[in-house]
């Protein structure tokens, strides 16, 4: 029996996330009624083409949105913030891609694969996590489950694309100046990104913490669940176009072993351990562009304690950073 | 009274480290009688230029050393092994940039700043710490001296300049040969450089650690003169051309303060503390480069323990992490 076709809106879909959902959507087959596109009015394009098909783009207005189905919105924080509530007050389903609603007590903050369970009951609208974090729970939450987590360092290596397109085209041409021998001033970020990394990802709080750090340590508690749980982020970008790596270090409740570490990973959903240094296999951003995983691997167990392990963790970040893990959240909505 | 001139050998004087070894001697007036560069078999020049003036590089010899003096060896592990026992049995000093002896019971390893006293009574060979060892050591030390150093969690962002002269021709190579879409195969490195990040420096054990990451948990141990410290490290490679960064958590034996801890490190001989986050100030290693301190910011107290402390290092990993370190060695030798 086909799945019931459902109505579908994007909002944002000339961006990044907004593009790559239409594209993730038609790739996995997503049973579509009718697709809408619209742009958040930041852009003037009128028109996009999706697999070879070309769609019309419309300025958003909530009277075109049709009717009630699943509305994926990648337009930001401050447009969510204006209409994210208006539109799930219209019936539709909202998967909001931005920062607004993650941490509001009635809105569920999904990794399908971690805790689907959220997105019962939930009240029209659901948001998807920052992209550090989504990989981080991929791997920390099947781990949890079977030492209990205590304690997590994490050190960050973001890929430019987290930043938007402007934001890569800069890493490109910044580059290519550096290369020969010129200096441009910054625009997208706020200091130079060719060949150089940003401890900044967002602006800073008043105890030195940025906004993509508390991100971090407060999403990861909320996705698993687990208020005392304590999350330390450094968060940095590099000089990357796609895909983010973490350095992951955890200490567990009880004392983990690095064999069965490996066997839970394996049979973790979505996860793909590459870990086999004699080989010379290690998760590396230039092997994650467009590929659905999050891998792991450099799996080493704290010498001096029992309970601690190291880990480095590598996926694409537009992909189940974003616009992968919006896709399966509207795949699985009850 | 002008310091007593000393006879200076430097062997490996055409590489990255022996170079700049020359060059900050010039530059910090170390009293020279008779300075001789040597080859260490791997390059054909015949001459160098320090500062304007030429100096000739012969093919290293025991024979050719001269009389007692300071025997700074940048000529790599190989050749350390083979050669500085017995260029000290002829009453050189030798310091060693080589990981060679950095772990010999009776072979001090230094960083001036931080255990000067550990140089006493040498035996002729002082081994140079590796230099993601050093930067890190420069912060740490002040602040275990005040609360006790229990446990420190590392990742780093290591710039290809630590890889020696044809992995930064290689980080330019690729990096344009990417960006007109091109793919070359890498050389220096086991993997691509270029607009990507390698979780792996040097040779894996058999724990799955490689020889950066024992290095950095095991030098550190040994300049702090504390066995008992555990040090957790994951090295990383990243597409900067120089400049070493540390993300660093350490957890201490005693309540810290924040404002204690800023105190401490601006007091801290060769620390300069860049942290202004309001005003957008955070060391990058853009701005390290050909500069002696290590800098240091991003200081966050762990929101979950008090003892626990988040710090952002930044050093130029040829300088203060090779040959200014090995000359200052040289100047408090006693």
């Amino acid at each position: 029996m086909a799945a019931t076709k459902k109505c579908v809106s994007i909002v944002g879909a000339t961006g990044l996330v907004g593009s790559e959902v239409a594209r993730i959507l038609h790739l996995r087959a997503f049973p579509i009624r009718d697709l809408r596109l619209f742009s958040s009015g930041r852009t003037r394009e009128r028109e996009t083409t999706i697999t070879g098909r070309a769609f019309p783009i419309v300025p958003f207005a909530l009277e075109a949105l049709g009717e009630p189905g699943i509305c994926f919105l990648a337009a930001g924080g401050d447009f969510a913030r204006r209409y994210a509530r208006q539109i799930a007050a219209r019936g539709h389903v909202v998967i909001d891609n931005s920062s607004a609603f993650r941490m509001a007590d009635d809105v569920p903050l999904v990794v399908p694969e971690v805790n689907p369970r959220h997105l019962v009951g939930h009240k029209g609208l659901v948001a998807n996590p920052n992209c550090s974090t989504i990989q981080m729970v991929m791997v920390l939450s099947p781990l949890a489950r079977r030492w209990g987590l205590k304690k997590v360092v994490v050190s960050t290596y973001q890929a430019v694309a987290g930043a938007g397109l402007a934001a890569a085209g800069e890493l490109a041409t910044h580059s290519q100046a550096r290369l020969d021998g010129r200096d441009l001033p910054p625009r997208a970020f706020l200091d130079r990104i060719a060949f150089n990394v940003i401890p900044r990802i967002d602006a800073f709080d008043g105890d030195g913490w940025t906004g993509e750090e508390r991100k971090m340590m407060n999403e990861t508690r909320k996705i698993l669940d687990d208020r005392s749980l304590s999350v330390i982020a450094t968060t940095v970008r590099v000089p990357v176009f796609r895909g983010h790596s973490e350095s992951v270090y955890a200490q567990f409740e009880r004392d983990i072993d690095l064999s069965e570490v490996r066997l839970v990973l394996e049979g973790a959903a979505g996860v793909e351990v590459v870990d086999d240094p004699a080989a010379g296999k290690y998760p590396m951003p230039v092997d994650c562009a467009g590929k659905e995983q999050t891998f792991v691997g450099r799996l080493r167990l704290d010498p001096d304690f029992s309970r601690g392990l190291c880990m480095w963790i590598v996926s694409d970040n537009v992909w189940k950073g974003a616009a992968l893990n919006a896709v399966q959240i509207a795949e699985i909505l009850p």
